[in-house]
């Protein structure tokens, strides 16, 4: 018989969803599920299950999974635990070999005997079940979105590299809004939940097998299996990072866990000995789940000489002082980078790192100098800073940069701190592919985090 | 004789004032500056002077400091450094008791000698000098604002108790840029630049008496005279918090401090010892400077026994996590509580800390709750995780926090993290006067600095 992991595709890329407890009212998960299949693209058939039958959202809707006229790959169950058993069930009998249970009410209040119900029928039939107590699956491929979260308060990203599997639903929530403001591209979502049938290994090794995902990141409370997860991510690490945040690492964090997922948070220490030893990257924070996955799309590199471009002095010394706090190095210019920068920098401009380039820099003296930095060989890596605020630096610069980074083969971050106008900058950068930062410590956390990875765990 | 930091009121209040440099050009920096003073509501009398003369944004301009028709107190110079140490001995005769010397091209490019000529003339006339090599000065309360980036680029921020001194411009600007965009009021700024006259202590003494402010934001490079500066900021910190960050820490950093503002950097260990004795809270990064002044407007606290009341699970053990981190407290509920709790929770809902109100919330079942909390004499401060992405939680919660916190005698600081709509909410609660923060960990972060000034620096 098949392990239900092996039908995970049909969670992923269905050709046919049934949504039970699709409702009829807007501000019901059932309802926010259909609209999301509806709305979203989903190019697959759609059967929504409710009992007073009729049409929601002008889709026909069947009384009963049995009336449903066709058999389905994969169900979305968003009903009472109880009756999310006897539905899983039916479901099977429909053919389908993913499911989706939204549900909570299982081991996550006391509930075990019901969770242990459903994970014996979806073993029974091979399906491969998320959750229950989730908020399911969002794919920007596919379209299959259950995050029944509302759209206009909870932004869906682009299509894009990085996978999010998380053990939170909010926490998981909170990342997808953050990547959908900055257009930083996700491949796939996936809230796990009560990880009763499918747990985070299983998730682990089938986006380790996703063409759509290069870059991996976990929020992780406890794991099912701890050797399976070991050896799980010990293959991926060195093709494909993982970034994972271990949520319950204090005595009062790790008591609030049982009572969130129902999971066993185990010891803080042994998950950060795993991390370590499978060339897990570690997060800290709700930010860094954010700020160091999105670094990965950059060109790999081995050095950590670092070369400041500013326009604001003091924020060049700040990004110096966190370069030496994160173990990197601030690269020595070559003599002819200097001699180049001299022939068009003001007379007022010291041609050293970092670079200040000073207040009255304009687009192309950023252009100009990028240029050369990326040209240098003492120099491995690059954070631009940008004080937008300034009369003589246009937007246009947000677009030199950016076709600058593309070329490339050094890592290209920028930092820039303001209010309206510098955010919509920033995220313009963000959208075009150059991870922005808020500071010049928060852009050298994230870009140590990813040398470290490039000298110690790729092959 | 005078010295010249008795004038300084002079600089933030000035019945009138000179703008040596007013320019014609929309681009120019003392076209922007006249622009600050026309249009943000100076009350005094205005004196554009250029050598064209003419009229400036519909205002006369006079050709020379000599023609204009009137003694005025205050001189903001925006010209070259040799014209600008020149036309100060023009204001000194028109009786000018304060000037802001905008203009760079003096010690910090190694012209240490018309420095010292600008600073003779200032102390031959008792003008409390401010600068050069700077962007000035911006009092929320009179209006004045020789910051020259353009409000476009660049919000002012509404009245407030921070001030903020930064002896750099750029760095200073983000601040005021990100206070502007949160609601956050600022009393006054101050961007010194070289401090040839007016000095951080001087400006330090000043805030200590200015009624509008209630705490001190410093972005330090060197400090011109240690002994001055350890015993002003003694003096201060019991009444007036001090937040300062001490940048040129590392070795690349220091040496970066020369070339821009050209002052000493110094020993950082020796700068930490004089913050630690003096009382001063050491900001780490860019984000602290904006993060930690926010919540001192809060009640003062001794305690450490923090609850968290959230919508989302995976938040509030994140949050468990940075409280022990921080050294802080998990505070455990009081007997009623739990009980007056439990009567309207749901049953799926555990009545413990942190409290996890479930991802049904809606704002009412946020007051209830938050009563409580502030109600309980087992619990210090609160940290109230807001999930805005969720169907049930409506903007009236923002309200309900602001007001809850207004009659609190306990801190209450809140965190959301997400997209457009979470943004928006809570630059609402900023604009209220609940500090909020991006994670759990930045939160307490600011909390713990919070928490260990009314501990061990307030009387």
């Amino acid at each position: 018989m098949k392990r239900p992991a092996a039908n995970l595709r049909f969670a992923f890329s269905p050709k046919s969803v049934c949504i039970v407890g699709a409702s009829h009212h807007p501000e019901k998960i059932g309802h926010a599920i259909l609209r999301n299949f509806l709305q979203g693209g989903f190019a697959g058939a759609i059967y929504p299950v409710n009992p007073q039958g009729g049409e929601i959202l002008k889709t026909r809707c069947y009384r009963s999974i049995a009336d449903v006229p066709s058999s389905f790959e994969c169900a979305i169950i968003a009903i009472p635990a109880e009756a999310a058993v006897a539905s899983l069930e039916e479901c099977a009998k429909k053919g389908a070999r993913a499911a989706v249970v939204i549900s909570g009410g299982f081991s996550e209040v006391g509930n075990k005997r019901l969770e242990e119900k459903l994970v014996q029928i979806a073993k029974k039939h091979s399906i491969a079940l998320i959750g229950p107590n989730c908020m399911g699956l969002l794919c920007t491929s596919t379209q299959v979105d259950s995050v029944f979260l509302p759209t206009y308060k909870l932004g869906r990203p682009k299509k894009g590299e990085i996978a999010f599997i998380s053990q939170s639903g909010a926490v998981g929530g909170c990342i997808l809004d953050l990547a959908s403001r900055y257009g930083v591209g996700i491949s796939k979502f996936v809230s796990f939940g009560n990880a009763s049938v499918i747990d985070e290994s299983d998730l682990l090794q089938y986006l380790a097998d996703d063409e759509e995902t290069k870059t991996i990141v976990m929020y992780l409370e406890g794991v099912k299996d701890g050797k399976k997860f070991l050896r799980t991510a010990s293959q991926i690490t060195p093709h494909k990072p993982i970034i994972a945040i271990k949520a319950g690492v204090s005595a009062a964090g790790n008591a609030a866990v049982a009572s969130h997922t129902g999971s066993l948070a185990g010891s803080a220490a042994a998950y950060f000995a795993a991390f370590a030893q499978s060339g897990i990257i570690r997060a800290h924070t709700l930010e860094d789940l954010f700020d160091i996955p999105k670094i990965f799309s950059l060109p790999r590199t081995r050095g950590k000489r670092i070369a400041v471009l500013t326009n604001g002095g003091g924020n060049g010394v700040l990004a110096a002082d966190a370069i030496e706090e994160r173990n990197l190095k601030l690269a020595q210019f070559s003599p002819n980078t200097i001699s180049a920068l001299k022939s068009f920098l003001p007379t007022y401009a010291n041609a050293k790192n970092p670079l200040d380039i000073i207040g009255d820099a304009d687009a192309q003296r950023y252009e100009k100098s990028l240029q050369l930095l990326i040209a240098d060989k003492n120099i491995d890596a690059i954070l631009v800073i940008l004080l937008f605020q300034t009369p003589a630096l246009d937007s246009s610069v947000t677009e030199i940069i950016a076709q600058a980074a593309q070329f490339s083969k050094k890592p290209i971050v920028c930092v820039s701190t303001g209010g309206e106008y510098t955010e919509a900058q920033r995220r313009q950068l963000d959208s075009m592919g150059v991870p922005t930062y808020s500071s010049p410590s928060s852009a050298m956390r994230a870009l140590s985090k990813f040398i470290a990875y490039c000298e110690n765990v790729c092959p």
